[in-house]
């Protein structure tokens, strides 16, 4: 059975790495951080997290020291490489051997595929992998499991559309890899460009039901949960391209017409347009609540990683 | 009357927000600080303030975050926003909303004035003006008004010098304003390109007595206060023009000598060369005790808006 | 007899302004703090430390930081000159001014050489050198005795020789003083282009045996300490020089097969590739061992800094 011991000093590279016991057993743990997130607790005081971000990302990494502060620890780090050592040529390695001796957690985001695998490697200290490359985002993952079993009580069951950029996007591979672990069926909603990568996709259709569309219009009354993501024009060779995909993967209340009454919607944030403002007030909208479970999710990660759980 | 409980979840927006009797309640709650201001203390503990600087100010965010760590508390944010989420086109309401998830307290940094209104518009949680535009820097004036307190015992009777770019300068606004709700006598000295804006000017004349001056040559032996501010040589179409009106409009050891024995000269800080630095040793000096008061004065508004005080 | 009220609010600018007998203490509380490196502790709780870095140094800063942090101290500044006031033409002594109103501690790096003593002088905080131009480094020579002693239990007595960049790397000029405190015996090994100062060589050679060298190879058998510094391109008018010297001052194995069994490797880091990474597994490699010992003495010199040490 799974237990805290199971997670002390562990890496968290891959959403992959973990059975779905295991994810479980996180997301219990996650409801258990919310006191401590309106509280405050001192369970990590005198521990450090370091914070190295190759690749700005003011949420993630505010998620993170947010949920360090919370349990009563400390950060250090950078979010910009140039003005690291980095750029006197040091190794990621070696920044990462210098890293562990001040911190007793690092948290990694880095522009390359597998770099945060390759730190584990090297790394005594637990490495936590806050975005690698176009792969993967394990932590994103989570919160947004965590999102969808406390808004809909479950996850086993569930209907669950992806839609936007599935093919770069590093939150959907994740998370599509993360729903395929529990019973759901699994609709894939994107232009052609910017389907969902083969690799992802012979890996969960195994196990779950998965359909593929290019339009969510049809689909819609048989969602339980939306998760939007966005759409790059830099994606798209052609601008005129990009103009007509763009209109068909905004979400606005004509669109939801269609919608269960029961729907909601997910989006990693930050959006630009593809949720239209007059949504956020409609009942599906659940992208903020999930900022919030995000705090509590990485609470959570923090704490059992650190050795703070005890049970 | 005015106590603790008017301030709890309170955003900070203008000066113009606050009556005499709140801002005389924050000074005396300032007064309280200043002792744990030099100790410490965990009011805080287990909450967080973020610093959202979307334009530099290396002065007011360190004043910010040194005032919550002494009061125990912790601090997450961004001070450059390339490197933010803003980068991706995020909406300056999306990002409050986000940071509102993490942190119990926003303090808000934008070159757009109006930005902080509209940021406290849609947040929940209470957002604090840490300069906005042209126009409002308010817990700026309530540390200059908590500096007169302090320095000369009184505010109500004292003739009040404001000298340098009375035009674009926030701080200078908010102060004027501020000053207006005691009986203090204004005098306004600045380069005919620099003067006061005239809605300023309309809002204060009415409850005190105003007089303008291109000059502080003549009223210096009336002023019992001298607020000096940068004139920018950006402000100047003229180069020619800049270089008379600059020379005019710096304080050194002749200009004081028309000066009464207890003035005191001010300034929001950083300085250029308007105080000449050897003005710095003589008892006029009060810019550093200055940004002393400012510690506690942000401390004050901190403890106040959270929660932590109780009388 | 030296104790710990003989650094209550002193300045560390220089190596030189310590004693031998001084520096023997630091190294005996810096021992003292390896148990609250691992265990965190309160000692600094409410204090503060600014880190002013007008030169980037990734390294430097999180080391002071963390130490800060595991003695339950708070930290506040900034490691990009551009977005802070001086960007608005503020002087090092204006700004110094300001922040120690913030904090109780300043660590400032500076790309001039004398601007930590400058700062010193205008600062009532104790100021921190954490390198200033190509002259000193006096924590990072602090650190290097203590991985010294820590490893083969003693100073005196040893044959240490520094190689590399001599003329410009700040490490070493620091370091070779400190040196010259204790009974050993210091090889200079550099190509001629970057031989060690005449003036830092007068200074030491009255109290020590100095030598110089232009390859390690001939005196590797009689060394105990090798201390490997990084050589930059940049110093070579002609890159055909650069790229024969730099083959000559790489530490590999086969360098490394006329080595003591004994010989420990010493490196301030970053490195590029001045030594291999095949020597990382060898048990000569102490340099990430040298900067868990940068933490240790770091916390060691805050808490005598700041008067929590008491014996």
């Amino acid at each position: 059975m799974v237990g805290a011991a199971d997670f002390v000093g562990r890496d968290v590279i891959s959403i992959k790495d973990f059975t779905r016991d295991e994810i479980d057993y996180i997301l219990r743990i996650a409801g258990e951080m919310a006191p401590l997130a309106k509280s405050g607790s001192d369970i990590l005081r005198g521990r450090i997290m370091a914070t190295l971000f190759f690749e700005p990302s003011t949420r993630t990494r505010l998620s993170f020291e947010a949920a360090m502060y919370k349990l009563g620890g400390s950060v250090i780090g950078f979010s910009e490489p140039e003005i690291s050592s980095v750029k006197k040529g040091e190794s990621l390695v070696d920044t990462v051997r210098v890293v562990e001796k001040y911190a007793d957690v690092i948290v990694l985001r880095h522009p390359s595929e597998g770099a945060a695998r390759f730190a584990a490697e090297y790394a005594r200290a637990p490495v936590i992998n806050a975005g690698s490359g176009a792969e993967e985002h394990p932590t994103q993952a989570l919160l947004d499991l965590y999102t969808i079993l406390k808004e809909k009580g479950r996850i086993d069951g569930l209907t669950v559309a992806l839609m936007g950029d599935l093919r770069y996007g590093r939150t959907v591979h994740s998370l599509a890899y993360a729903l395929s672990l529990y019973k759901v069926r699994l609709f894939l909603v994107s232009p052609d460009l910017l389907k969902m990568r083969r690799e992802v996709l012979e890996d969960i259709k195994n196990r779950i039901e998965v359909y593929e569309y290019s339009s969510i219009e049809e689909v819609l009354p048989e969602v339980d949960v939306l998760y939007v993501t966005r759409i790059q024009k830099e994606r798209f060779p052609d601008l005129a391209e990009y103009a007509k995909v763009r209109g068909s993967y905004k979400v606005d209340l004509n669109v939801l017409r269609r919608a269960r009454s029961d729907l909601i919607i997910l989006h990693p944030l930050p959006r630009v347009d593809e949720i239209a403002v007059e949504v956020d007030s409609t009942p599906f909208a659940r992208y903020f609540q999930q900022v919030e479970n995000g705090l509590v999710t990485r609470m959570a990660l923090l704490a059992l990683i650190l050795g703070a759980i005890k049970e």
